[in-house]
This record gives structure tokens, C-alpha cells and sequence, in this order.
């Protein structure tokens, strides 16, 4: 069986998006874990399957699986992709899109300049929401924050717990470039207080309305660029007392811009999305 | 302007092979790059050039392009990979193939079973023609090879000094999964022994017709099977007297098989191609 995909990226976020509206595909956990290999598949941090909707009232239903071949629920940059995917494929005429995804209903939009806002939702708060579990942890006030110590290795780092529709916990770092994010990121992607598994993020302050930062996801390692990790980044910097939105988010693969008016409101990221080409691989 | 290109492994070595007879490629050393590029590329370790041939009596001229856009003499599992790409695209009738290379011309055949033998052509002995500056340095005998011993870091490692078209250094060590290649590789490719770099080659002895092999490509980093790296050991190793041809060579990216008949007879190297899928990029 053949199945066309585009390969794309978000601020170096690199995805492969398939079309599976005019084309049959279901594949297994070891065939998208192929595929997303960069040696001997398509390689990308994640794969993107556009589909009818299933619920009334939405334009597409999206899914997205990681590069370990397993369904996950959301991703920033990803959604962006996916905007131009449907536009540039003329399977929408309009900029303004409403799609279903496993945590819930998604509005991006395709601006003049061809960068893509995103409507990423309110972000959750409440512990057990992200799911964190905070049962007999004492935690530490800053701002409208609560941050919670988490054994890593010898240390104790304070995170924001932070859910954008997958689980993040955010820290503040001096310097990003020297943050250990190889030797702790696995080991808060795992901590067993979060029964989801995390993306983990470190968060450098430039300014109030500048942050620089590197993010390792849950399933997919340090990437050059998390979009979630950004919202849930500027969340917890706003809400700890150290920016105000809007802000700019320096990643290593590019910008991005969050802007988010507080607690109950969307976050709102705005970003690139670059076709990088077009392929057919046999399955 | 779009380009066709062709994703395919050998071994896990994998290539973007471009036709350069029926579409016009001129591509600078940053567009090399960028497509190699894992995230905002099509990414490979390099880039196969299918051209047209300027001498007489060959059948096709190839050029090969490093993932970091240099020019590069040889590799074998791209020479597999070609052979496979010019029968496949109808290029070719024939399934012996004369090709013109960088590094002088080399005649692959595909094999009824799919995979392809390379006739490598002779490994080069002498120091000067690998190229190795031996001045002043005593070498070790060992057999019929001649080991120098090469300041490394801390350290002293005894390398053979092998050409395949391309510098390479060979080691034996106990296990190849212990071996320092992340830490000595950069080190020994820019040796300043070696004028053009070279290609770090670290090898495990099985038995006399087996190895495992792990190397540090020049421009490329470690790299999952190296073909003219396999053909280097399996010379270094006969020549020292621990090998007798034929030798698989066992490395992360799949299994190769070498022969050679001693000094002055061409390297066989016998191994599969695959083709992962077709392309067309946005230059």
C-alpha cells in the first residue's frame, strides 16, 4: 500500500501529515514508529492524521502519534502545521478552522502572513487536573503560583504544574543553554507524580515579555521547539510574577509568541508552518 | 524550482538520491545542508548525484555530498544504493554498471537476490596515498600491516591506515559497544596526522569470519553501517592476521559481507538497498 504524506516543520518542530480523508489509513504502533524514523522510514518528532470529524459542528478531526508510535493528545505546533495542511491542500476554504482532537476542540487560524494562531485553550491549573499528584507535598508561593519540589536525581527542582491539554511542569533556569535538560528531562518525564508522564520544560527570563526555552517531551526527547511547552512556559511565568503578555519564546528552531490574558482564558500561540516537501511511501 | 529526489538505506546508511539526467540540479553547499537537514530538510547522512558521464566508456558519473554539503570520494553503501536507484528508474538495462566517481571509477552489480555487490576497487596501503603523515613516527608490526600509534586525548590508540577512495583509521577493540566513539571519533577524523580528515573505524573481533564494527564518518558523525569503513576493517583486519576473507561485518544499521583477495585485489562489499520513498522538494 502507498500512502502520501507532507513533510513538514514548526519552528523546527518537524512533522509528517497525512491526508486520510482521501486515503485509507490505519496502520499499527510499529508501522508510525517506522515511519517517524529518520533512518529508515520518513523521520519526524511526530505524525499528523487529518480525518472527518466525528463530532457535529467541528471541520476535521486530527490525531496525532509521537515518534515511539503512540496516540498523543495535543501539540502547538503541530496544529499549525495542520492549519496550512488543510488550506494549502484545498480540503477547506476557510482560515478559521474548528477541529477535534483527543483533548478536545481546537479554532487555529491562518493569518495574512501566512503564520498560524492557535486558540490553544485555558490552560488547567488544579493538580489533578495535568494529572499531577501533590498527596503530602508541601508547596511554595510565588505570584498566583504554587510550586511543587520534585526529587530529581540528588536535587529538588520546583516546577509549575500546567496542563495544556497534555501535562507540563515548568522550571525556572539561570541559563537554558547550560540547563541539564538530557540528565533530569527523562527523569521528570517519568516521575511517578505524574501519572501520565510529562513534557518537561526550562524556562530562561530575558524580560517580561521575552523567555528563552528548551523542552523535552514526553515520548519524543529534547525537540527543537514544543508549542504546548511554550503556552504552559509563559502560563507559569505570568502567573509566578515574571512576564506579562504578550511573550516572545525563543526555542532553538525558531519564534513563537504566546499570549494569554490570565486564569479561565485561552492561551493564544502564533507561529510559522512550512511545507518542507511532498512524498509517497510504500507501507 | 521542486526537485525529484529518491529516500533510500543501506544498512541503515541512508541517502537522498537525486536524478540529475532528466531534471537540472545545481545546488550550492548551503542547499545541500539544508536538504540534509533531519528537521527542516528531507535529512540523510548524504546526497547521491545520478549524473550523466563525462568519460567514455562508463555508464553513469555520481556524485556524493556529506550531510554537512561537502563533496565526498566514496561511500559503499551508496554505491549499493545507486545501483538499486538506476534499475529501478529504468535508468539502466544492464545490472552491471560502470560509474564514474570522485574517487575513480567502480563497477556495482545487483544481484539476482536484490542486494548489490561493489567492487570497491584496491585498498591503498602506503601512508602518503591514504593520505597519513607517518614523519617521524614508529609504527608497530603486527602480521603484514603496520599499526601507528596516534595521541589521543589522553591517550595513545594504534591505528592501520587504509584508502577505499576515502581516508580511513582503523582500531581493534574488545567491544565495540564500550568503545569511546562519541569522545575519540571527532578527535582522530581531525587528527592533524591526516590532511583530508579521516574516517574513524572501531572494530571487534567475533571470529575470523566475523566482526562488529561501529565508525565515526568524516563529516558525518557515527553513522549506523559504513560501507567503505566495513571494506577498511576487513582489510586492516586480514592484513594484521585476524581475519580471513570473507568477513560479515555485523554493524547497527544491518549485516555486510566483505572479500578480498590480499594486496592489489579490489574490496567486494555485498549488502542490501531499500527504498524508504519518493519526494519532490521546494528548493
Amino acid at each position: 500500500m502507498k500512502l502520501k504524506f507532507t513533510k513538514m516543520h514548526g519552528a523546527g518542530n518537524d512533522f509528517i501529515v497525512v491526508d486520510a480523508i482521501n486515503q485509507q489509513v490505519d496502520l499499527s504502533v510499529d508501522q508510525w514508529r517506522r515511519l517517524a524514523d529518520r533512518r529508515f522510514g520518513i523521520g519526524a518528532d511526530q505524525i499528523l492524521v487529518v480525518e472527518r470529524p466525528t463530532d457535529a459542528g467541528v471541520d476535521f478531526r486530527y490525531r496525532i502519534f509521537n515518534n515511539d508510535g503512540g496516540e498523543v493528545e495535543q501539540c502547538g505546533n503541530g496544529s499549525r502545521a495542520f492549519v496550512r495542511f488543510v488550506v494549502d491542500k484545498g480540503l477547506t476554504q476557510a482560515h478559521s478552522i474548528r477541529v477535534q482532537t483527543m483533548s478536545g476542540i481546537i479554532n487555529p487560524r491562518l493569518e495574512d502572513d501566512g503564520s498560524v494562531t492557535v486558540d490553544m485553550g485555558a490552560p488547567r491549573l488544579v493538580p489533578a487536573d495535568v494529572p499531577f499528584d501533590e498527596t503530602g507535598l508541601a508547596g511554595m508561593v510565588q505570584g498566583n503560583d504554587t510550586l511543587w519540589p520534585l526529587p530529581v536525581g540528588d536535587e529538588t527542582v520546583f516546577v509549575s504544574v500546567v496542563s495544556m491539554g497534555n501535562p507540563h511542569a515548568v522550571q525556572v533556569v539561570d541559563d537554558v543553554d547550560a540547563a541539564p535538560v538530557e540528565e533530569t528531562g527523562p527523569l521528570i518525564e517519568r516521575h511517578v507524580r505524574f501519572p501520565k508522564r510529562v513534557n518537561a520544560g526550562y524556562l530562561q527570563v530575558m524580560d517580561r515579555h521575552h523567555i528563552r526555552l528548551r523542552v523535552f517531551e514526553r515520548g519524543a526527547g529534547e525537540t527543537l521547539a514544543c508549542g504546548t511547552g511554550a503556552c504552559a512556559a509563559v502560563v507559569a511565568g505570568i502567573r509566578r510574577g515574571l512576564l506579562d503578555s504578550p511573550v516572545r519564546v525563543s526555542a532553538h528552531g525558531g519564534e513563537l509568541s504566546i499570549a494569554w490574558a490570565g486564569p479561565g482564558q485561552p492561551v493564544y500561540l502564533s507561529g510559522p508552518a512550512v511545507s518542507v516537501f511532498e512524498g509517497e511511501v510504500e507501507i
